[in-house]
């Protein structure tokens, strides 16, 4: 099992939004601030479930032909439960997702059971997916006093 | 315990770029392609650890004030390893992430115990991070075969 080391940073800016990058890549993350909910990206539990539809919709479409699943379009919708107050709310349970639920909108005239067996593949190997479904060891490498 | 429910949403386009969006908010997704790498956005296991660093900053910058910790600046860098054959090679262990590490930037003049105390907060209390180590119930609602 060849491992890659994936990588990223994030930096909390004035006014408490996010730049994340990894490789060439950045991306703004943003909480909606007070009643208003005014943002000027997405929070970091719905770049989370966008990580996971992408992910199901690029597995999907590099792995249909293996499967002699015809896509003309594929779509995902995904859901996730999530207590926004158990940040702080220790006493109640996780903070993070209790459940997560998505829905795969296909065009294909492919047989329903040649997609059932496609799905179940697209569910159970994942590697989003997977690292949500299960456990994953999470390590502190340091905390570093910048002057 | 009072739950909010998170939507997104994701469509492969030509090229196998993914268009995601949750709210008014998008996110293009993306896989480099071949030995060049070209892509044109991060992909899905760089955006699940973006989206932790964020959400590690947030509540940072959040919940400083509550540890007595003042925060000049405040950086997480995050790499997880991962097997980028573990989709189909059912075999060889999961296809998800195996470790994901962090490390804390922070500039401040608050005693080191304090930092500590409030770093142990972030670890165990960030609703990403919880999400990642622990198990999340998913599930599938259903294929929609589109005409």
């Amino acid at each position: 099992m060849a491992m890659t080391t994936i990588k990223a940073e994030a930096h909390v800016l004035e006014g408490g939004k996010v730049a994340a990058r990894s490789r060439n890549c950045a991306l703004t993350i943003d909480e909606p601030h007070g009643p208003e909910g005014a943002a000027t990206g997405m929070n970091p539990a719905e770049a989370l479930l966008c990580s996971l539809g992408a992910c199901q919709s690029i597995a999907a479409r590099a792995y249909a032909p293996q499967f002699q699943v015809k896509l003309d379009d594929f779509r995902v919708e995904i859901e996730g439960d999530i207590d926004p107050d158990g940040l702080f709310d220790q006493a109640d349970g996780r903070p993070g997702y209790a459940e997560v639920r998505y829905t795969f909108r296909i065009k294909t005239d492919s047989p329903i059971e040649r997609v059932e067996q496609f799905v179940k593949f697209l569910e159970s190997r994942c590697p989003i997916g997977d690292t949500i479904a299960g456990p994953v060891r999470m390590k502190l490498q340091g905390i570093v006093i910048e002057e």
